[in-house]
């Protein structure tokens, strides 16, 4: 592997602006690489001694079908993000999702999360992981959430990131609009929730049956005023004792689980996304 | 301050051991430190800086009560576990809940988490700032899950560890079998539920309303097999894509929550518990 190379796919973990540019990004390790579809492959690094090891048949079918490149442990240590690499390295491009109306054709009756500048890395992955175990239909992000395509949120989601439909938008305000008054041709129009500390009505106490989206803000600051005056409804998670706020990651899942009860045995869970 | 005293609250915050043998721990910052009853406090170490800050109004009380010792800037750097200290560090003796029959007292239908070997520091402050969040009761841990007063925990509880009741164990099997069989005087029967992969019951279909106590296992293994066998129900979030379980955390969230909801307007959830 030529030097110019690996000092791409190093930087393609560092800089989001490179993999904005270029729509590519690293997923790193066998436990997600298993997961990977081969139509999103640019390249595949894996060592020697990853092809010897217990990991290789549960990657071989995407070496087979995605073709991949045999380096060194010491090259793949320079081009890895991680203290220990494992053998596998991805380059990937980014899924493709264009806009709003690819984003709800997913099927199934909409319940979308709509991210207003979560900064935590972890946070934005267990969000997507949540997500896809909830049963979202999809996940909409302004630019001023950290950047999902970043090694620290690919590897905390899971593999979620392969799976759940999400859109990262220009303008949240206007997307919000959007779905809210149904400007998505052949789509209904979408009740959205606010998740706030001046929720008006208990989570628990609104319906999530219809076309959905709950607004999530960011840690510190929670949602802004132009966000949350577009909601339907402000909800509140009730809480006991001296805590002032679940952190965004733990709202964002206690929402959804409490929709995917909503949903369960109303036939609204298509059967793919059924257990 | 003197030498031997510097190393002696810089190694409470290193070892466990130290913690557990001298009851002890400690905590770091402003933020958790106006939560700090004064009972509880051995000592405070403030600086200088600290007492002009905008930080001192909401503190002075607690240090007029309990007295307090002014350090260096570069001592604070000295004793301090952080990155960056922010001028107030608590050394404070570790809860006195002693059993069971105390843990139980604390009123109110009990609803409890058993948490079995919980590994990251994260997690068990997520499970416990959650558990304040939905009025769990109490919170039961063996002796092999992260010890609660590690900085990293104290941390991430963000002050729950100062009001949620929990008890470590030396025999969590035994504890879950008092529990279930009524063995605390005065205290009726729990409801053992095992939040399990194999669960037989919808997380969501069974009942938290009466005494009830819910089973989390370790992040990677789950619960031992003879926890799991003692319960009356095992439990399932039923989960949707390909996600194979929630972190332990998110686990217990969920769980939480769902069992807060069925007992909000039941008037079991306490006035003081009550939002």
């Amino acid at each position: 592997m030529d030097g110019r190379k690996r000092k791409f796919i190093l930087e393609l973990q560092k800089k989001s602006r490179l993999r904005r540019e270029s729509g590519l990004y690293v997923i790193d390790g066998p436990k997600m690489a298993k997961e990977v579809p081969s139509e999103i492959v640019e390249e595949i690094c894996v060592t020697k001694e990853f092809m010897s090891s217990v990991h290789m048949a549960e990657c071989s079918q995407l070496l087979k079908e995605a073709g991949f490149t045999v380096i060194s442990e010491s090259e793949m240590r320079q081009i890895s993000d991680t203290v220990s690499p494992q053998g596998i390295l991805i380059v990937a491009r980014q899924n493709r999702i264009r806009g709003l109306k690819e984003l709800l054709s997913s099927g199934g009756t909409p319940l979308l999360l709509i991210l207003e500048t979560i900064q935590d890395p972890g946070n934005l992955g267990t969000i997507l992981r949540a997500s896809e175990a909830a049963g979202v239909t999809g996940v909409i992000m302004d630019r001023e959430t950290v950047d999902v395509y970043s090694p620290k949120v690919v590897r905390s989601t899971m593999g979620a990131i392969l799976r759940v439909p999400f859109l990262c938008v220009e303008d949240l305000v206007k997307a919000a609009v959007t779905l809210k008054e149904g400007g998505i041709p052949g789509q209904p129009s979408v009740t959205l929730y606010a998740a706030h500390l001046l929720g008006a009505a208990d989570y628990t106490e609104v319906s999530y049956r219809g076309p959905s989206a709950v607004m999530i803000g960011n840690e510190s600051k929670g949602l802004s005023d132009t966000l949350a005056s577009l909601a339907d409804r402000r909800i509140l998670i009730p809480m006991c004792g001296h805590v002032e706020s679940l952190n965004a990651a733990m709202a964002a899942a206690v929402i959804s689980f409490e929709a995917a009860r909503q949903r369960r045995g109303t036939g609204i869970l298509t059967e793919k996304q059924e257990l």
